[in-house]
């Protein structure tokens, strides 16, 4: 849809702006961002963020939820999750870098003087669009909008047409609305928000880009893993995003073992799961594992 | 299914009444409807309701809720939209003339003298059914149950079948609760609802008939044009359809040129959203939008 | 998913238990569970649950659920519906009899007791996996995790998985909440729960096995028959079974002919609904419902 | 508070209304109320409503809640109590008769229309001061403002003040909510609302004064004897009042007998209550019930 | 108020029972609890509970909600805690033994079977006066109606008049509701409820007495202490009470040192708590701490 | 009480911490925070907020809430108001000026390095209490913890005692919870919580001390005046202080005159309320505005 307030006439403009304009209120200098996410192994974005490379990110689509949540749970991360989301395509998994946006409530006080910092600075106004302009390939926009239903929606169809370009279809989520279900619904990319709203995005002010941000009882730090599934979404710091998918292939094969197992319909459930109570079939199993992950690895290699 | 309280013997009928009967505590006569609707520039049908014509309800059938919600907008009626409803079938746009229906908690004092002035008119007592005979081609039915789960299903799926038959596809909207979720989904006309169960309507009184009625926060009227999409149900004041729908084509052309110029990739989302920056950006837009409008009024005509 | 806490490496198996052990609290013996469900007219299961014939439980698959209502409705039965469930396959009929597992919240003093008196038995300690390790064709697992959330997921999807080979699709039902969603999802068993969170299944202790347990508003003894659908679930007592599949012959013809005279297009709702008004039509519906009876029973002798 | 969008300078008076303006959508003519309310054996204000007469508001001060939930139960009224009230004086009881008004939310083509109808008959608008200027002493004020919280105030202190004389602490029972909550606290009159808001009414058109009006699940007639306590607010038809004040001292001296038992501390609850099983000790409090029944009568007939 | 359907005449008495009377599903014999609760140190009831002592409950109410938490934190008794309840007497501590009492929804075919069980044993039906005659003085009424609001009332005032007389003032800790709420306000006896209600308990069946029960996420055995204060209740296990009466002494001086310096305006929060950081102030609270504790002790014992 | 996990021995301190130690994310320089609130027209506070003079928080004190509103109202400042808090002493009005702190949800690798730069930096982990050390008189603590009922309470009694010394009564906010309720109504200073809850605060990050905060639909700047009374919390730019304190004065004679007018009992509230319609109503209201602010602002002086 055409902006919340848009007006047009065949013989010119008249343009109410789509969103809310406002600058940033909480800056999150690059060293800052490096020095907080120093324990990424990784290389750099331009814009400072840790990038999970690329090849990561497939092998990431082949994760199940519980494989991520195995890996933070035994590093004791337990405050990554967030769920409560309608989810735009069920079955289809979300996994990209965070992107993050805060907004916050609006004050005229408070929006005049980030307007004229960033006058003084030679900078154009921040608005939704300025982060969303910002995006790159393989990322996940994050956003808090605290819950805001009615005025917090961070996209229509349009931009969320968008986002699918500028990420490559790497997903949204929002801690508040979005506008045009029925548009977004027809769009290939991954959504998390908790409403669908008429309402264009208003009344707040856009606080900071690429800062940390809550979403739920999560602190999201830019270029986390975001992982998304049917039930809800985790943030991955990315020192754990190489051993989570080396383990994920293990319980890959534990899990496809265990389900052979049971279709042979000899044995009682715990016999089998969570692993095997019989030396033999333990001998069995070790030795399945051993070689489906050779073969794991070595189509892998292939690839 | 076969009503609350039916019971049938193969010999011979014993019915108890699938729905509450009752007798109409408000009525709004036919004049004051006409006069409470006198801005519709169209025909009225018999019950003096106002006719938005069959072809621009097949028009609407087109529209995007947010096309709907921009003329509301922008005619500043702002309370014409309900949501929090269970929608039957997602992805199924739901377009009709508002058939209003009112209950109220039951109180047999009420009733009583309700009835007896039905009986000193020679009329039948009001039940569910009068109301529900009523509806024609074009309708959607819109019940206002207060919000009631437990005995405030509207219908079971016989009665959503014979809805569907009556107004040929039209659709439900109910503020209270629907029976037979199974068997209603498998019928193909939109339905609203606040909750599926399996209690029959009971402990209500009918208490009008297209008269105003409250749907969440919005006064509906008879007559009004319902639209209804994932999100939510929009009632729309016949006065505004034919400039809604006018408008809608130059947004769609506005939205289809702008993910066009999404998908050359050369544009920050800004650059084109919501209106062209550059002077020759806006140009091409001009061009393109006439040619379009064109296109598409030719388009109509010939059908 | 392997287990919430499982860990396997390729040379041996360190193994922390998937579930929560725990010994029995609440026992029921055998004679009681016999005498509390004497009006079964049915066999008795091993474990002395009434056994609903298989052959009924694949007629009550096609039975929708208000025949399932109208049934325990007329025997004044008002609390054995219990809704608010997700649903994993909505249009997937679910139909078996009910195993019940309670669980109440953990306190060391009293599991060790259990335990205790388990081991002076010589029996093995009570966990999530004993009862399910316990399931038989044609079951569906009932669980009372008192609305628990976190630590409150009876299985994941192997031991889903398992759940479906044991009892041949039979089903799930929990008070409380499932991991894997994801995964849950390719498996072809209905499930209803509460929600679904990664956490595996902790902090509670297993009080019992086939005792009565409350779901929702509902006292379920072991061997009721379960149903659910789109809506929700309904728990039949043995002794309804039988008359309740009778009379939904019944109920079908009854809504077959009802749409068959909508279709026509001739009638209001109120002439044809719930029963014929005409004495006429009544006699074509008494005929129609004749024919149609000893047709499906003809159908069904044959099978 | 001196009216949500009030302007007042020195030298004249600047003034945007403290309350919406409207006229009446649904209207219910006096003879229409006298008829729906011809049960009542009492004489008629002048605007027609049932004069619960002012001696019994009187005794009815002295009633519990449950005496009057006996009695509508009795008569199988069972659908006149409404709770989930914020309840400002918790100890004080409510009990007046029942002026109603009803809102509804605001469309403007209906409002024209209504304020088009009123000029033509020399009317003035209607706002919620005009319902309120209407109320006489022993009123309760009955409000459906839909349960309507920001823009849903009925009155701040001043009006609920301008109530409490109108009424001479008569009461309000508001589906909405009131402003300035500390300045209600401080004025001795019954007040049953949903919410407290700093907002102003607005928003909102009135479409009825002394209509009946659902509060709740209760149809409120006007006339209604409106009774309150700490759990929330009776809605009694004014045919059962006479009946209802009498059981009432049987059920008095039924309590007083009972706890007087119980404090002689020789019984088990079950043998006093709910009724004495010793034949000596019926025939004990036979008596006592009689002495004391006509004690207080002769008390009454006294003052 | 006379219960529920209470219908009393002059000339003699027409009684319906003010409750449900039922028989009791689950058992749990006087040697099972007296196993379950072996870790008691204390003597037994009659009834085979624990019976800590009179005046440890008596030391019990100069508790404070914080001393009973941090013991049973300690002891990683995390379970025993329960809010959410309305409050009838804030500021009014409630402590003593746990008397439990179980309901379930009713179903006739097992009520019928349990009351036929009693009949044959000579017993009277069980009903919830059954229960409440059982009460002795230190108890607290514990039931467990799984959170019914309609129906779901244990007591009205003449009861809980009753109960307060039994058991000296006792409790009542309802996970469901009562009836009367103005009634209890003039009751001196501390009370934990869902919901205030009009309606009798009805449509339920009394499953246990002195079993286990689940009052939200605690598993209640009988016997436990029970401590309420504004914000919830904990169930103490009898054999820790000693150990945290013990240990409250130590906190209650620890605070009143605390205040003490902070009264003197010297010292910044974290320079004394939660301990002083100075070695000079280390000690003089360990001289003040061994001084006040020998006085309390002393005051103690001189009682 | 002494500290989530406070140990104490005789003979020597083990001491685990009160709170959650850390070290802050967001950083709001001074000179930031002086630019930011630019249109304060008052003295600062050595750590930069604004400082409204004393004389006008005394002043405060005298106003409603409403006459806080209707200043922000006009300078269309709609989103200062956050409600929905339980409110620890109804009917003690707070005033003071915002002392604002930040929590986010904990995760390690984060802290870890704020930790780290604290140490550089010579600095000591920051600290619930770091930041309760800072505080000021007349300051009121306000405190995002982001609704976090478990694990997210902010002071228990020893705290909330030393914070009313430290602010000589100022008072508290959180958006999260407070321990110990009942000690904390023995204490007289005003306090907004969403929740009590026994645990101490634990799993959260202090994130930042006068930055800017979110507290419900509110964007909180250290420095604002804070407002509660019964319905919730106003936070007030310092730059429409003076103003706000001056039109309430007017409002207060306002109100004053129509209570007077009322209380003849000649006029119907229209007729006074929200202004006196008859020109010599307005006469005599002009007049006695005037006398009576001269009065005020005579006696104001002469304090």
């Amino acid at each position: 849809m055409a902006g919340g307030r848009f007006v047009t006439i065949l013989g010119g403009f008249i343009t109410v702006a789509a969103g809310c304009l406002q600058a940033q209120l909480f800056t999150f200098p690059k060293q800052e961002l490096v020095d907080y996410t120093a324990k990424s192994p990784f290389d750099r974005l331009p814009d400072g963020r840790p990038k999970v490379p690329d090849s990561m990110i497939e092998r990431a689509r082949g994760l199940s939820a519980e494989e991520v949540w195995a890996t933070l749970h035994e590093k004791e991360f337990n405050n990554q999750y967030a769920d409560g989301f309608q989810v735009l395509h069920p079955g289809k998994t979300m996994v990209g870098r965070a992107f993050t946006v805060q907004f916050m409530p609006r004050r005229d006080d408070v929006e005049d003087v980030a307007e004229a910092k960033a006058k003084e600075r030679g900078l154009p106004r921040l608005m939704n669009q300025t982060a969303i302009d910002m995006l790159r390939p393989g990322d996940v926009l994050v956003v808090d909008l605290f819950g805001k239903k009615v005025d917090g929606t961070i996209v229509g169809d349009n931009l969320f047409y968008y986002v699918m370009k500028a990420t490559h279809g790497g997903g949204l989520v929002v801690d508040g609305s979005i506008r045009d279900l029925d548009g977004l619904s027809e769009i290939d990319m991954p959504g998390y928000f908790r409403y669908a709203d008429p309402t264009p995005i208003g009344n707040v002010m856009l606080t900071g880009i690429n800062v940390p941000v809550r979403i739920g009882g999560v602190t999201v730090m830019p270029g986390d893993l975001v992982f998304g599934d049917r039930e809800g979404v985790y943030f991955v710091p990315p020192q754990f995003v190489k051993e989570m998918l080396d383990r994920a292939d293990e319980i890959h094969v534990h899990d496809e073992w265990t389900k052979k197992k049971f279709d042979e319909g000899k044995y009682k459930s715990s016999e089998i799961y969570s692993s095997p109570k019989d030396p033999k079939l333990q001998e069995e199993y070790r030795e399945y594992l051993k070689k489906r992950l050779e073969e794991i690895r070595k189509q892998r290699d292939e690839q």
